[in-house]
């Protein structure tokens, strides 16, 4: 059992990542399920309260982003650590397969519409790092999908796509937005014992296939695209977290802490009342007194 | 009168703009009314073939952005030189007052919803530059709208917003969008005029008010706004156009030359068949053929 210090799982400006050094399992952050759910549940009820400042404060949108191999419990680490807040300052956008309009347009065009707001958090569960991710590991997404891909960019597609991003969030943060990008680490063997687990289970093996099985092909491949990933997109303003995930309860307390840490650290503070408006809210009171008789 | 060289309107990337220098009034690239009709519909049949050609290619998209005070002609160059194109392979976006919502993101967001699918012609009538030019001159609606200006930016902001303007141009250049900015540079004289007919039309004095006449009294702080936008953002890939608007005929064929140049620059060509599908296009001719008897 160890406190969870963030600073940990941070990947550093300008650091080169090598996964096989970031551990997908450490020693726990709860003793037992009780703690667990006792930590959890202190940590959804601050953040909570932090979104309904950030709501009110309206100076900051806070966008979080989720990747992972496939059963690295990326939606159940929105679901439990979210779950507590107010789903009118809380958005999550699941990005799958993208529509034909999508296709149509550069590769950050259908994220960026659907950008957080100012006070509110927005959820990515994948999000434009899929476009350096999935598409460097299947080459051939990029041609059968038809985005541009020019000759002039061969050699140089995925860095010039890491500096479209780059930009992007160094934008976002001169605008207002804290981006939090969370990586949930996992090892193949863990993904194999969850894969047979998702088999014996009526409530989620009806969509389990074929297809679920075959990224596993290409683990190394992704393991090189998330480590060139991370080292190219982590910035200070908009840094990565590794959060190991082999546990799922350890992982969700990290994210969640994460999540806190990241919301406090912007210094919130409710809109200050003016003389003017306190003698207005004076005035309003004594009106409603007075009509009680 | 004259021939049409774009490249004496454009804005050379580095080069820094004194608008003084560039003239609001020009020699006639047309001799008579009728010269100008036969200049202008060549331009709209050609721009016409190269939409086409554009739209079956489906390789880039075009983006033009007009920009120019009150008056000088926006409306009338859009309407005239873009009328013989196919609405399904260009839109028109006019951004006025930004929405509830639009405020609540980035300065960026609004605009970036709008953008122009591959294949298509997308115009924006004002676009993201107000952000650096009635926001600049009127720093105020950056407060009152609630865009954020927090103290680290007060300094540099102009220049923030000219990064992230040239950004996301370099961003879209590599991702297949051809950018072509015009700004209509009109005198204040030719504004008084206009403004003058308009008092007098009963299809136009409907819509007129002291809110249109109170910009006049910042021109020169427009002026300094434009010479410092056209000289930070004008790029070899996503120029600055600066076409003189004194005379509306003459603006709509430098306007419409630019757009016809530009298009075929992009040296596009009809999508080329294979062996297989020209084999595919003979049998099912044969089939057709056939079913006639």
């Amino acid at each position: 059992m160890k406190a969870i210090r963030i600073k940990d799982h941070q990947v550093r400006q300008g650091d080169t990542v090598d996964l096989t050094s970031w551990p997908t399992s450490i020693d726990k952050v709860y003793g037992s399920k009780d703690h667990y759910r006792k930590i959890l549940a202190a940590h959804v009820e601050r953040l909570s309260e932090l979104q309904q400042l950030q709501y009110a404060a309206n100076q900051n949108a806070v966008l979080l982003i989720f990747q992972g191999m496939d059963s690295a419990g990326k939606d159940g680490a929105i679901r439990h650590v979210m779950s507590g807040v107010n789903p009118q300052g809380c958005q999550v956008f699941s990005f799958k397969h993208p529509s034909a309009t999508e296709l149509q347009h550069d590769f950050l065009w259908r994220t960026t519409r659907n950008l957080p707001e100012r006070g509110r958090i927005g959820i990515f569960n994948r999000s434009y790092y899929e476009e350096v991710l999935i598409v460097r590991v299947h080459r051939d997404i990029l041609r059968s999908e038809n985005i541009p891909d020019r000759p002039r960019h061969d050699g140089h597609l995925w860095q010039e796509r890491f500096r479209s991003i780059l930009d992007l969030e160094r934008h976002l943060h001169h605008n207002g937005t804290q981006i939090v990008k969370i990586f949930l680490h996992l090892s193949k063997e863990e993904q194999r014992k969850r894969f047979l687990d998702r088999i014996d289970q009526p409530d989620k093996n009806w969509k389990f296939s074929q297809d679920d099985i075959k990224e596993r092909l290409y683990w190394e491949q992704y393991r090189t695209a998330y480590e060139d990933c991370l080292s190219a997109t982590s910035t200070d303003h908009a840094p990565w977290y590794v959060v190991p995930a082999d546990d799922k309860k350890n992982a969700r307390l990290i994210v969640s802490q994460i999540v806190v840490d990241t919301l406090e650290a912007l210094g919130m503070r409710y809109p200050e009342l003016s003389a003017d408006r306190l003698q207005e809210l004076r005035a309003i009171r004594e009106g409603l007194v007075a009509e009680g008789g």
